[in-house]
């Protein structure tokens, strides 16, 4: 029994960080100025200051310049939505990212609303939803975009395949199902109301798992040969009393016997996401500054 | 063999209408002022003026006032933009319509841009796009809200349903692929670069056919009892020589012994559209004015 590859997602950030860091380089060289990239945290949440340090770290390590706003938990939506303002009319930040979920005194729309869509690096404001679905340039959310960029790296050519998006969250399976179409695949998006995931799975040659259940989708489920993109990450315990461990939406040992490749969790799309928004961060840099984007990126 | 019902588009269309009249009366008595559509026509296209004058004619029956503008088709884009500022700026207008397509000195998707969101009740700026993607309110372009009317009234809930969208446009395909994703529906986006068009249509409890190309989705293609809204008006050689008629996407006659439910070219989704323009420019005018949105709307 042939075994599925293994798609190394790690690998393929880690080529497109450096490619970002190289654009960095040439970005400052042409414009004296590195790319600014201003996160903002309300609150202390711990996993979301766990991201907003991995976002600072990369950012740097890319040449890029990382503005770090921290925000006490009891900010006002006021507070934050002239903080944005602020982030918007400075001329030394190319992207702005507000890490979710906010506190509750404060309206998630409104904030992602009030982000110049040109600053959007997230892809979150419905300017950019809707210049997606439209087929304009705007930004795509990171991870999505990384997904696509496995599947591009992996398939080539995806026009007139049979794709299936699990998930319809407006951050992973709605950017990804639009995503997908405009490389001319036939998109099915299916979610906890489908009646018969199993066979609409088993029909598709590319399956995007964005549910955030662990290992809810079997292996026996798939096409044989398919492409499997596993964007769940969900901590489970470990077979080791009293640990945990980290496992994708897919049945991955399964998978391996049928899929033709396969993300493993983590390691797989994980870490496309923080390297996309890098690659959002030094495009809207070269947007504004009306400087080619390279090729790669 | 049982045949398919008719689905009664014209007959929906005008109970639509007479619906909007009652808001559009109620909305006056509570406000003093009759809601305001404002038509763009650039240039002298004779399929655009038909609508147009439709338009406006649909308008002054339901109460509304309606505000038309008929620019020379060497109009420059600035001249368009200004006027398109102007009645954004005007309280007057409710809802404005820039009818296409428009002469090529104009870049359309620059001024679909500049209709305020909230008056553009054809629902095609990028804001209002993303909204629908998003879940948030806005304005839905009026033919795939209208399908998704006439699917609702058969069908009622439409939540596990198998539905296929035939065509990608951003006019009919792609906004309809949201609005049956928002009714839990499980979603496949088809199109010309679909490898098995039959196959795909063979599984939809729901299907909708908006490709523009006459009768190209045959009778036994369907599932038995399947709900199909046909979008595709397509003039053809008629019979007698020399004359034309009006056919669907669907070939109708092989569909009527297949399908449950069927519309049929014309007087099928065709009145829809008008109607549920007028619909949204109440809906426009109670949203500005604070005026609640009467059920059956």
């Amino acid at each position: 029994m042939s075994q599925a590859a293994i798609i190394d997602g790690a690998g393929f950030a880690a080529g497109l960080r450096a490619r970002v860091a190289e654009g960095v380089t040439a970005f400052r060289e042409r414009t004296g100025r590195a790319p600014g990239l201003a996160v903002v945290l309300v609150g202390e949440d711990p996993a979301s200051q766990v991201y907003v340090r991995s976002k600072g770290k990369a950012t740097a390590e890319a040449g890029m310049v990382s503005i770090e706003h921290k925000l006490p938990a009891d900010t006002s939506q006021d507070e934050l939505l002239t903080l944005v303002r602020a982030l918007n009319a400075d001329p030394a930040v190319d992207g702005i990212l507000v890490q979710l979920p906010l506190p509750p005194q404060i309206d998630e729309n409104a904030v992602i609303a009030t982000i110049d869509p040109d600053k959007d690096v997230d892809g979150f404001n419905p300017v950019n939803v809707g210049r997606l679905a439209s087929g304009l340039h705007g930004f795509v959310p990171c991870t999505p975009l990384g997904c696509l960029m496995l599947l591009k790296d992996r398939l080539g050519d995806l026009s007139g395949l049979d794709a299936v998006v699990v998930g319809r969250s407006n951050i992973v399976g709605k950017p990804m199902a639009q995503l997908l179409l405009r490389e001319s695949c036939t998109v099915t998006i299916a979610h906890s109301r489908t009646r018969d995931l199993p066979a609409v799975i088993g029909r598709a040659d590319i399956v995007v798992a964005a549910v955030g259940r662990p290992r809810m989708i079997k292996g026996d489920w798939l096409k044989p040969g398919a492409t499997v993109i596993d964007v769940g990450i969900n901590r489970v315990p470990a077979d080791e009393p009293g640990k945990t461990r980290l496992v994708g939406d897919v049945a991955f040992d399964e998978a391996l016997s049928v899929a033709g490749a396969i993300t493993p969790v983590p390691k797989g799309v994980g870490p496309m996401t923080i390297a996309v928004l890098l690659r959002n961060t030094l495009v809207s840099a070269c947007r504004r500054d009306g400087v080619p984007i390279s090729d790669g990126l």
